[in-house]
Parts: C-alpha cells; structure tokens; sequence
C-alpha cells in the first residue's frame, strides 16, 4: 500500500496499534467462559442386575458423582421380559440424565458359550438402546478400568469400590458392587480424557 | 335308583334318550365358526443381515406365505449403528405385519466366545424389540427345524429352500438363504402347532 503523505501513515500505523492492542487484552483477559462439562454413564451390564453410575466430568481431572444404582429384574423372570425391563431402564435413565457418553466394560474372558450368549445379549440390548439416543459407547476391559482406578489390573471389587468412593467423595459403604463398578468406569473414561488429550481412549463401537 | 312303577320308569328312559339325541346333534353339527389363523415371523438372526419371513397358519396344516426379506447393514458399519437398525428394523416389521409369535434359531453351537458375544446381542436386540411389542419367541434348534422342513437334522440351506417353496408354494430361487431359512422356522412352529395339539413346542423364552 502506498501513502501519499506522512500524516496519512501516521493514521494508518495508529490504526494498528489500537487494534493490537485490542487484540492483546483480549488474549490476557482471564477465560470467563463456562468450564466444559461432560455427564458419562457408567454401566455394568448383566442380564438381571445391571449397575449404573453418572458422573460429572471437568477440566483439570475434577469428577463429581450425580447418581447411581441398578437395574435389576426377578430371578424367575423370562428371558424376553429380562431385556424388555433392561431396554427400558437404560431408555429411562438417557432421558431423565441426558448423558453425553457412555463407559462399558468390553474385552472380558468367559468361558462357557452359553453364557457369553447370555451376557451378549444384555449388551446387545443397552448398546442398541444408548445408539437410538445417539449415545457414543467406548469399551473398557475390566483390568484396564482397575488399573486405572486402583493402579493395578487384579484389584478387588470391594478395593475398586473404596478408591471411587474416595474419588468422588462419597460414602459406597452400602452401595451394590454393581454401582460402584459402574462408577469406576464412568471414572476410567474421564481419566483417560485427562491423559494427553484423551489418546488412550479406544473408539466408541 | 330305585323306580316305584314301570309308568316312572319308561319316564326316565324318554328323558334320558331326548338329552343325548341333543348332545349327538351338537357334535356332529359342522363347524361354522371362522378358522383361527396365526400370523407367525420367523426371524434368523445375525448382526449385520438378518433375513425374515412371515406366515399365516392356519387348520389343517395349511399355511400361506406373507412376506419375507432381510434387514442388512452395511459392512462397515459400527456394531453399536447395525444393532440400532436391526431393533428399528425389527419394531418397523411388527407395526407392519401384526404378528401374533415369533421364531427364532436357539440352542446353536458356536466355538468362538467372541462371536457367541456379537450374535447374542444381535438377538438380544431382537428379543427385547419382540418383548415389547408383547410377541413371545419360542426358540428352535437348528436340527429340530431342519427335521421339520426336510425330514432330516443334516439338512443343506438349498434343501431348505426347495422344501419351503414346495410347502408355500412360492419361488425361492431369487431369495437370499437368510430369508428362506426364516421362513423355514415359522413353518416349524406353524407345523408343531398341527401335531398333538402343539405338544412338542417349548415355553416361549
């Protein structure tokens, strides 16, 4: 750009300046913007008793608990009516807590295939559930979510239990081990969100 | 009973015979009420193409072809996206046609836990789309339905196919496999329906 004299660029290069420095208040001034938020659900999913946990996950590895319990359905009852109360008690929970994301556990050993049936179709049933809200789920295997609650992969249910308890500050003494489960995973994935910009979470299946 | 006179009991022998000549006449009066029918879907499940096909059973052995079909997802489709179409699929089916029960495979062998996790949440989904719509599933072993259709448990899914269009009288050379052994596992319950009053059929799961 060429000026036709020294008062028009005096103009022009006060111009600039003002605008710089408005640019630089705007970067020094302290973020007043609300702190993201993330609700992930937990759920340790069988067929007659699946427990759920909710937390609130913030920047800096802040966790806070806001619900949990189970989904539990009686020993004699069918198979069908088992999933039909499990489908709803996960479409329930979605509506009343609108969670973001979703933790489960993945990956696991069993042995007898009857059995894997079994547990496969709970999981089949929640999972179909959470992607008819549009819910993202992410997999976890059980050594993976104590490793990362309790430091090491053959932690105990009641051990799982007592480091959540601590971590959200809440007393699990009469909690089901279902919820406290359920809990830890929720737990897991927002650690991980924390470890380098969330690189050590597998994608949603 | 004792009779006072022979007048007393010539009166009782003209009740009795006008009582059972009344009875006679009820039975062997021919049957004017509508033939119950029973609209029976049979499903073969699998995570990404499910085939299905629908009846109308009706006395006398007979039974007529409705539909039939399958629900397929794309191959790359994530797990959680082909269980969220196959329950849309499934709950769009049931809205359509109005089936009164549902058949499906059960009791298969399968070596790999992996797999046996993946297929019992294909069928999870499926059963609890069913259960909520109020439909009972009865379940079928693959031999017990090839027995039925074919005469033999050993069966091939080509041999299915021919005996089920003779016994619907309708051409399967175009239909996919899923489709025809779908329909294959309605006929089995429609036939199990027809013998001994239905004895041979299990509980609904």
């Amino acid at each position: 750009m060429r000026v036709k004299n020294l008062a028009e660029l005096e103009k022009i290069l006060a111009r600039k300046r003002t605008l710089t420095t408005k640019a630089e208040s705007v970067i020094d001034a302290p973020e007043k913007v609300d702190v993201p938020q993330l609700r992930i659900i937990g759920l340790d999913v069988a067929l007659r008793c699946t427990g759920w946990g909710i937390i609130d996950a913030r920047a800096h590895n802040k966790q806070a608990a806001v619900d949990c319990g189970v989904i539990k359905t009686d020993s004699k009852a069918a198979v069908s009516e088992c999933l039909r109360r499990l489908a709803g008690g996960v479409r329930e929970l979605v509506e009343l807590y609108k969670p973001d994301i979703a933790a489960m556990e993945g990956g696991f050993f069993c042995r007898n295939v009857r059995t894997a049936v079994v547990l496969g179709a709970a999981r089949g049933v929640v999972i179909a559930t959470l992607a008819e809200k549009k819910i993202p789920v992410h997999e976890y295997a059980p050594r993976k979510i104590k490793q990362a609650i309790c430091g090491f992969g053959n932690a105990s249910k009641p051990q799982v239990a007592l480091l959540v308890s601590q971590m959200l500050n809440i007393q699990t003494d009469k909690m089901a081990f279902d919820s406290t489960d359920a809990l830890a995973m929720a737990l897991t994935h927002a650690q991980l969100l924390n470890i380098a910009q969330g690189i050590g979470i597998p994608d949603p299946i």
